[in-house]
Parts: structure tokens; sequence; C-alpha cells
């Protein structure tokens, strides 16, 4: 079954965005930001982390469980410091500002380091990591999200799939961009399975007891997706690792809720009474590269660390090694110009959107 | 086939060492701290990383590829950054010098990063991220390591096991500490499949061709370790990406060599021509836990995060959660009680050290 797919203008989707989110009561500035990283996602090829999310970033405006203008505060920071408070910003809005602040703070004393609590998801880590990126640095970026991993050994869901993304410049070649899930699987790609009715392999999910899986809706079930390594001969327990790694940096040590309180991205779910903190958590940082070794050294270093992957003698000829960042910015150059192809149930989504809030729906290129 | 193994006085042991490192050409000071980081991987139960690894060190030294006497210098630095020159240095004695470095920025800035080039091996990764925890610091550090590792899709061998550690204090609870290589299996583990005469199991090593092997033998073949996640199909460019990550910033962000420069630890094998930096490096930090938020709340947090994964339901109640560091903290009880046990071939090699430099070689336990 070859699904139907309708493309668009990624300009014109970010207005629409910008416009959905100014009838949602953002102010211009945060309607862009948001707008802007959103469309960041559906270019980089990142299709579940687009706009595909709009309806389920309303959905938490609407029950007030995200506010459209927050008054985002610094709660403490020191000269290579800060936490924040996201006054239940999304992180569309509160991650940028986050980065701004380490990036200042790495202008000055050399790296910065922002934990953000009170949050909401923050779309695509490497639109965050990526914004030291011209200012020869070297960002990185991690959130925390909705329980859906079950640590090594165990059928409880404690963890989210709390991806981790560091950037690094190079000079001729592309910036070195590590974008990942601490899981074997993204829930994207379980979602891609579920729509082509499709079996997942071995190693990417549990039932709700435990036992290996191999259907994709299983985490709609009760059931769980399984930390980088899927299982302990092949050292799940570190994928596990990674997971606790962000889980603390983003949430125990910003103030945020952390383990099985964070707080579910779905609106129709509700969040856990007792909360150990406020909203979901992220942590960002810069280090400026002249704090380390001349800037061009390193980049003229990252080329030939670049080349040497990149010209890696492959397998089989058939697929190459990939250098990070490359299959992202060659999805970005593809859609710039032949626009973003929209699933049906996407394309209902925002027409649902554009309807409530008596928008123009956005027209397809073709 | 039970393989007879003899214990050790960690204490003794830890003399020992020191008094072969004097011998050596070593100062006191660095002698006995070198002698620590080893003593403290054979606690915890690294085997790997202890006293094993004493005579390949020693032929490091032998060789002047290592340097008993280092001037261990700054060469550039930030209020919250420096990189330093390990002067041939064993990284068992320029980690500790770059963390006290890191730590003493972390007091006056809020954190503090120091890339390390111009070193050796530095043993195991948890004694320098565990040094900033009595101090309520968080604690992280990585190396670089001799290349082994293939990237997803090659064949070629171009990262080391690259290991992260991070250490988290907490209250009443123990410290968390992860501490993993970025590969599905360690070298340590396919040394006791070997000595077991064992097969390893399917995804943790390729042969020289590429092809998936379960002989745990292939490394020395020309094979390679695969890293975290294992095949394409359960995201091992994932682990490939923790490689990379660590390479950038150990080596390409602080002089040293990366990729397939990184100087075999083994001392028969030499560094190749056309060198990109100085030996192998390290990287290193310390972040101050208040110039985020107040140690004491987020110490009673991280008890939480402890106690609450640590009473997740269980798939089957032989095998409970682990919380990262309990192991190695259980080990290190037993074995400074019962002492530590080494292998006959162990024994041998520290028993050839001994004979070389007319030192008594240590006692038995029993």
């Amino acid at each position: 079954m070859k699904e139907q797919v309708n493309k668009y203008n990624w300009e014109e989707l970010k207005l629409f965005v910008v416009n959905v989110l100014t009838n949602l009561g953002f102010s211009n500035e945060d309607a862009n930001l948001a707008s802007d990283v959103l469309i960041s996602a559906d270019l980089r090829g990142i299709d579940s982390h687009g706009v595909a999310r709009l309806i389920g970033y309303k959905r938490l405006l609407d029950k007030k469980r995200a506010n459209p203008k927050p008054n985002i505060k610094i709660e403490h920071e020191t000269p290579s410091t800060a936490t924040i408070d996201g006054d239940k910003s999304l992180g569309l809005v509160s991650a940028p500002y986050a980065m701004d602040i380490a990036i200042e703070k790495a202008k000055n004393v050399g790296s910065g380091w922002v934990a953000v609590n009170n949050s909401n998801h923050f779309g695509i880590a490497a639109y965050h990591a990526m914004k030291g990126l011209d200012k020869d640095m070297i960002g990185i970026a991690m959130t925390n999200a909705s329980p859906i991993v079950s640590p090594t050994y165990s059928k409880d869901r404690l963890l989210g799939t709390n991806p981790i993304c560091v950037a690094f410049p190079a000079k001729k070649e592309p910036a070195l961009v590590i974008d990942m899930a601490t899981t074997t699987a993204s829930n994207g790609k379980l979602e891609i399975l579920q729509r082509k009715n499709e079996n997942a392999p071995t190693g990417w999910i549990q039932d709700a007891n435990g036992n290996s899986s191999v259907n994709p809706s299983e985490v709609q079930a009760g059931g769980a997706i399984l930390p980088l390594g899927s299982d302990p001969e092949h050292s799940s327990y570190k994928g596990y690792c990674l997971g606790a790694m962000v889980d603390v940096f983003t949430a125990v040590l910003s103030g945020a809720n952390y383990g099985p309180w964070v707080p579910p991205f779905v609106a129709y779910l509700n969040p856990l009474d007792n909360l150990v903190g406020k909203g979901i958590g992220h942590f960002v940082g810069a280090m400026r590269i002249d704090a380390f070794r001349p800037a061009e050294e390193f980049k003229a270093h990252m080329d030939n660390w670049i080349k040497t992957f990149r010209s890696a003698k492959p397998i089989n000829e058939k697929n190459k090694v990939i250098i990070p960042g490359d299959p992202e910015r060659e999805s970005e150059k593809v859609r710039k110009e032949n626009g973003i192809p929209l699933l049906q149930k996407v394309e209902d989504s925002l027409a649902e959107i554009a309807q409530s809030l008596n928008l123009e729906m956005i027209r397809r290129i073709r």
C-alpha cells in the first residue's frame, strides 16, 4: 500500500505555523522562533518532530498546560551556568532562550551550561545545539520526555526516549551533528511501521509484561521502547544509562520532573499527582572552540576527521559510512527545493487547527 | 575448566605498584596517584584496567613512548576551560591533574572543562569522574583509545572503545556512576571468552571483511569490535556516533591523535607515521551542583530517583534493575575484605616486572 503524500512549500508552512501560534496568543517573536524550530524538523526529515506535533502543542495550550505568553526567568546563575524557569512555555521557545544564555556565557568565560525546568517538548535537539556553530562553538542539547522506555530488566516505563545532540563545527566540510534518541528505535519509526501494518524487528520493543515483541503498537498497550542495545546481552543497560544521564541533567539538576513523573505530551493524559518538579526539563551547553585551541586549527582537523571517516572502506559498496548530520542536511536541501511531504493524517490535523482558529488552510504545492 | 585464581591484599598490591613505578622513575607522588587509579579498577571489578595493565604501561615506559617524569603544562585556558599537554605521561597521572584543574575552575565559575593531549591510557574513567563527588560536583571523564572499533557499514578500524563516565552525587544513597565503553562489548569481555574458549554472542564483533563473527579472537586477526547497537537495524550508528563524539572531544579539541592515528597501547605496535596530533587524548569536566540548584535539594532528589529505579517492577524476580555504580561498589567492598583475585597470566606478568626490577614479588593472601 503506497501512501499518497502531498507536498508543501516550507516557507508557506512556516508562515502558517506563525499564524496559528500568534492566534493562540504567542508574541510575533516567539511564534517565529517556535515555527522555525518546528519547520527545521520537517526540513531535516525528522517528520515526527515537525508540524505533525502542532496539534499536540495546541491541545496542551488549550488545556493551559502550556503557556503562550511565558515570562521565562533566570532562577540562579554563575559565570558559566544558569537555571531557568520556562514558565510552562513550549520548549520550542525556552530552549533557544536557554541556548542564547549558554552562548553568551561561553563568550565570556569559555563555556556556558543552562538547565531548564517548567518547560514542554522542545522539538529537535539539533536545532538548539546547532545555534553555536556559526560562532565557532560546540553546542549540546538534551531533553527528557514522557516515560515510554523501560530500564533493563524492568517492565515499568520510567524514561523517555531522552535524546542527546552534540554539534561540532568544521571548516570546508559541513558540521558534524550527532542527534540521537537513547533508545534502539525512535517512536517515529514505530509510527511508520504501524501505518504500514508491518512488524518491528526484535529488540525494539517489549510488551506490558516485559516480553520481547514485534508489534509496533505495543507501546500504546502498556509495553515499552527498549534502551539502545536492546537486550542485556547487547548491553541495553548502556542505553538505559544514557537515558538516565539525560534525565538527571535535564530534570534532577534543573528542578523539573524526572522518571515516571515527566508529564505526558498527549493532552488527554493528565500528569501524575505529587509531581517532583516543574514541567519537563532540558539541558543545553555551548563551548567556545578557541577556549581550547585555535578555532581554525580545530576546524581543519574536523575536516580531516570527516574525510577520513567518509572514505572508510565499506563492507558493501551499497552502504558507505555515514557522517552524522549528512542525511539531515541532504533532506533539507531536497525539501527546500521540492517541498515538505506531509501524510494525510498530518494534513488533516493542520486543517482541523485552521478551522478551529478560522484561518485559511495552507495549499499544497501540487 | 575452572581457572585457579589467587587473591592479593589490595593495600599490598598498591604498595607493590608504587614500588614498581618509583623504580621506573616516577616521583613518589605520581607513583602513588597512578597506583591508586590502577588498584581502584581492580577493586571495582574492572580487571582489564587494573594491575593487568601494569606490564603494558612498563613496556611503553621502556620504549620511551611514555614519560615517567612528565612536565605537564597548561597550554591554554579561560576561566572555565583549559587544554593541557601531558608530556607523554600516563593518563593515570595526567587525568587526575586535569580533573583537579576542572574542579578548581568549577569552584570559581560554576563549571570547568579540561582537554588533555600527549597522554597515554588513563585507567578507568570512573576514577577521574568521581573526584568531584565529595565536593558536591558532577564529574565527567572520557578518553579515546587504540582503534579496534569499526564505524557502522565499514571494515576499517577507526575508533577505540572510547568510554564515557558521568558521576552524580546523592545524599543517603550512593552516587550514581555511569561508566561505559561506547561499544556493545568491552575488550575485557572478549578476553574472558578467549580464556574460556567460548564463543561470543552475535553482534559483538565482525571479522576483517566486516562479516558478523562469534570468534572472540577475531579482533587480533584484523576484525573489529562493534559499536553499541551492534547492527544498523539496532541503531549501531548511535554507538558509532557516541564513539565519534568522544574522539572529537578528547582529541580533535585537545590536539591529540584521533581516529586511526591513535597510538596503539601495545608497545610492540608502532604509532603510524604522519601523526595528526600528540599522544592520545582525554576530556574531563566538573560542574558544581549549587551552580544550578541547592546541592542538598539535588541530592535528596537523586535519592528519590535512585529509589524509584531500584524498586522498578522486574520482568523476572531474579534480575532487578541495576543502579549504575552499584555492582562496582559491591565489588569494592568484597575485594577490600577478601582480596583482589588475579589470573595466573596477570600474576606471571607482575612476577616478570618484579624480576626485571629486582623487586620482591608480592605474596598471595592464600
